[in-house]
């Protein structure tokens, strides 16, 4: 596995690979899996699903003709493969880094990532918008979906499949890649379907039918075609997909080149002869030709640095995440009250709900990547007197809007958000940003938004959002925090009362959340005083009224959008009691902001102890 | 049709129901059905739903235990005979007006209002988690969710189902009610797939399938459920529903109580036994009953008040809307650019699109109920240089949030958004709300937002949004505004400036969209200055700080919420640009409204001329 490359040296873009026999693309998948795996050890990334996808994008490159056919990789955590393939090979060592190259497709990046992804179920639709559009503009180019089994999951892919279903004359592909898991293991009746699809016989025969019948169809003959969907009839019956109008073919064998690329070129010649939208499933296995990955393709699916000698490494004592204080206060929680129940769409992992999900199988609830039916699913659990908590990221809960607002708020039902990656997330970047949940929320009639300090705070926030009889998000960021350790109890903060941590002079500075931290740092240069609002809703009214009538000027400080968020509800509350001071908003700006490592960018939007400090001596001209 | 009702008279609540025999109940049919028609004939409401309903409402209460059995009606439009039957009856002349019953199903309304609807593809999740917990209560209670065809396009039903195939111990039923018609005429596969399997000899068999086969089957024995889902699978193979895990019985006619309430009973013991998610397949007709509505139930989806016995009559030269306004604008556009294309999830008729669809069919995309799959199939048509217009209600845009921000935001992409009903809807009441807009729209980055004050600012801030090169929402409310007509060419006004409407002295009132009207009546006793801003997004800096240098005080008026909202915005820029002044902010509070007249209701929040004029008064002590 570490012998230099060859090959992969002097495939720069895919005309290159056009020019390889088939014998050499596999030499390149194997050069390819390698250069993924040396990136990726090196700078962190997805990995178990970007070497399950290595055939795959050789071969979809190879039969057709990019960037003029396009090519939408959903959620595109796969796309690593893509990228090295399209002229990005010498910036990967940069990969989801400050000013490096982005972990997922980006248009801006290069004209081969036709469409920007990074929230799955998208690619659908985007493909089919463009399927149109050329249709519109009598231009014959293609559009090809990439999408996984998890993805599959999520309303939006289904809404794209009926609306594609009817457009006959589309030159639309959907490819499934089925490789049994999203990020935690898939679940619900569509995977069970597909399990069905892949096994015993009816995988073994459709291989055969992507080999031989499928093999010497000529193309552009309807009759053909109607002969090979006769023969695939027999093996496959009216699937699911066939019902809304695609014509499928599958499942073969992804890490198949010599059932790849045959398949895709009949596939390409009905695209071309606009035989209706095609539907190819594909069956991979995440981690593929890296055996630590393969056994533990979760681990893998998102690691950190490492040796790929080695592999994973626990670190050594690591600080306690917000996702795992979130976790044990879980557990914690559904000890003492049945009528817990827990939800989350596909994120057991990242959202700390591995222990929950053990101890406490009956009251825990992955339903896929289904951000709607998730909080809608919750509704109909507080309608009946138990207590969802659903456990969301910040930027996934935007799936969730309208439910949020029509079931939950509207009902007033108690239902708790835990709200995690809110605020900047790092090397995902843009895509992934929390920065706009409080701006959302706060809109909203009926919910509350806790903005925990710290750890300690994070636990007790979310027994003090429990304990309520309305909804209430308690939003908390990525990572570690400064390290206050949770008590053991399920003690909880008052409901919408903050605290001054500070006492200075001339300038108030209001935190909402973890940044809270920093501008105590900051106080200490400028003399500040220092207030925890910790509830962006309902805000302390009463210690914003001393705060404002004792202090010439207030600062108010977020790790969210200042449009909106938090500091602007502080200026609205002050104005209906009729005090108008002198206010600086500090936040994240009105951009999106890409990725690169948090502290970084924290810094960079001054949203550090120093930024803090210049921006208040800037507007309030301290000596 | 017009005799006096007798049965209805003594059916105040499901209990009296269930006494009667099947002939009596065949006669309250009748009675119903012209109770419905009498009271929204008056009151004006969805009428063709509702008579499509009533023998299904019927039979479902019959044959559950309601209120203990938990019955969720999708979008709820359909619930007037449920509402008669359970104890609302004499209410009814009340529907849709201020304090009176709502028009959707509630649960501060009623106990048999198990959920809250009105959003389309709620009810499967909600039902789901009715049963879920009823399972974990250890309680018997069955959940019935009624979802029409249309509504089972949206993507979150998907979602539902997807969970729901693989919680077998759930007692959950799903019933399809099949009326070849949400609003506008359904679209996309599944609807064809549907028409398919109530075609011919299926329909016929699986009718008869209902009366025979099921009726006699004994309760609670598991063998005598296989063999009848044996011969039922001699019927109707392998539907879609079964791939996802549920029972399927179907299709029968949904008129006809004969084979309603056996299959219904029927499916009630296959619950009791917890024999997996069953999914009737129901077949009724929009209007049934009253040939007018039959005839077009379109036009009686929705109608006002109307006389029973002539129909709906047009009104004498009614005043143009906004959707009409948009309508034509969206036409004229598309002559003289032909890479428009128009977007609407199912909202033809409402949002102004039929002309557009005549006059341009291949430009023209239905896309169903399926607010995501729309805004991601606009950004994709946006990739390859068409410009796509999205046709969407405000509040139905929430359902499509993160697909604005992360497909057509951050990617910077021209769509332009048409929000109509913005702000209060009246007798829709706060499920439809339009209050939001502006505030989950002003976060995001990239998206500007345009507020036009009457028509003719409509249709040139629509060209303007159309000349840009990023995403733009324009938002409007419901019905007519001011009045002022619309200039026929198609010029713009410009780009994010507002203007100066009236000048007065010490007081400037900001107002954003079609408050400016009675700003101006205000202003007049007040002298005050009057601004229209025209953009929330982006703001007109010069003006607002030319505005609040030469005036002592500021008050922001729009209809939308405060929190988060253009006023917010405006008093974010201003302390931005170091300028500290009052301001008073006016639009709507932090809580849901309920339904009523449009007028009446923004009169209540003091939107009106007198309220504006007395808020400032109290405010700013002016004499």
């Amino acid at each position: 596995m570490t012998d230099k490359p060859t090959l992969l040296e002097n495939v720069h873009f895919p005309s290159d690979l056009r020019q390889l026999t088939r014998a050499q693309l596999k030499q390149l998948a194997i050069e390819l899996r390698e250069c993924i795996l040396q990136n990726v050890s090196r700078t962190g990334g997805h990995l178990s699903s970007n070497l399950g996808t290595v055939e795959l994008t050789l071969a979809l490159h190879y039969v057709f003709n990019t960037p003029e056919d396009r090519l939408v990789w959903d959620v595109g955590h796969q796309s690593y493969a893509h990228k090295i393939l399209t002229g990005r090979r010498a910036r990967m060592p940069t990969l989801r880094q400050l000013g490096g190259l982005s972990g997922f497709p980006r248009r801006a990046e290069s004209e081969y990532d036709a469409f920007g992804t990074a929230h799955s179920s998208t690619s659908i639709s985007a493909a089919l918008g463009m399927a149109l559009a050329a249709r519109q503009k009598g231009e014959v180019r293609k559009a090809v979906a990439v999408i996984g089994d998890g993805a599959m999951t999520a309303g939006m892919a289904f809404e794209a499949l009926n609306h594609a279903g009817v457009e006959r004359d589309a030159r639309l592909l959907v490819v499934l890649n089925d490789n049994d898991m999203s990020i935690s293991p898939p679940v619900g009746a569509l995977n069970r379907y597909l399990a069905q699809l892949m096994s015993g016989q009816f995988y073994a025969a459709a291989r055969n039918v992507g080999k031989t019948v499928l093999g010497p169809v000529p193309p552009l003959l309807e009759l053909a075609r109607r002969l090979e969907e006769g023969a695939k009839g027999m093996v496959t019956p009216g699937t699911l997909f066939e019902k809304f109008g695609f014509n499928y073919i599958g499942p073969i064998d992804g890490h198949d080149l010599d059932a790849l690329i045959p398949t895709l070129e009949n596939i390409r010649s009905l695209m071309s002869a606009q035989s209706g939208p095609q539907f190819l499933h594909v069956v991979t296995k995440k981690g593929h030709g890296y055996k630590l990955a393969e056994a533990d393709p979760i681990a893998y699916h998102g690691p950190g640095r490492f040796d790929p000698a080695v592999g994973l490494v626990a670190p050594a004592a690591p600080r306690q995440t917000f996702s795992q204080v979130f976790g044990q206060w879980l557990c914690d929680m559904a000890a003492q009250d049945e009528r817990l129940v827990g939800i989350t769409p596909a994120m057991r992992e990242g959202s700390g709900m591995v222990a929950f999900h053990q101890r406490y199988p009956a009251r825990y609830f992955d339903v896929g990547i289904a951000e709607q039916h998730a909080v809608t699913l919750a509704a109909g659990l507080a309608c009946e007197g138990l207590k969802p908590v659903v456990a969301i990221y910040s930027t996934f809960l935007q799936r969730a809007y309208d439910q949020l607002i029509h079931d939950v708020a509207l009902q007033n039902l108690p239902v708790v958000f835990a709200l995690d990656r809110a605020g900047l997330v790092g090397a995902d970047g843009a895509t992934h940003a929390g920065n706009y949940d409080i701006a959302f929320l706060r809109c909203i009639p009926n919910i509350s938004i806790a903005c925990p300090a710290d750890e300690r705070e994070c636990r007790q926030l979310l027994t003090c959002a429990y304990e309520q009889n309305h909804p209430v998000a308690v939003r908390y960021p990525r990572g570690a925090g400064a390290g206050a350790a949770p008590l053991p109890d399920l003690s909880a903060l008052p409901f919408g009362r903050g605290e001054t941590r500070r006492q200075g002079r001339r300038i108030a500075i209001l935190a909402f959340g973890t940044l809270l931290y920093p501008a105590l740092q900051a106080a200490e240069k400028l003399d500040a005083t220092v207030i925890n609002m910790r509830w962006a809703k309902p805000l302390d009214l009463a210690l914003l009224r001393e705060a404002a009538e004792a202090h010439e000027a207030l600062v108010t400080l977020e790790e969210g959008c200042i449009a909106g968020g938090a500091g602007s509800a502080a200026a609205e509350a002050l104005q209906a009691m009729r005090i108008t001071r002198p206010i600086l908003h500090l936040g994240l700006p009105d951009r999106f902001i890409d990725h690169g490592d948090s502290a970084q960018l924290l810094a960079l939007h001054g949203l550090n102890a120093e930024g803090i400090e210049a921006a208040v001596r800037q507007r309030f001209a301290q000596p």
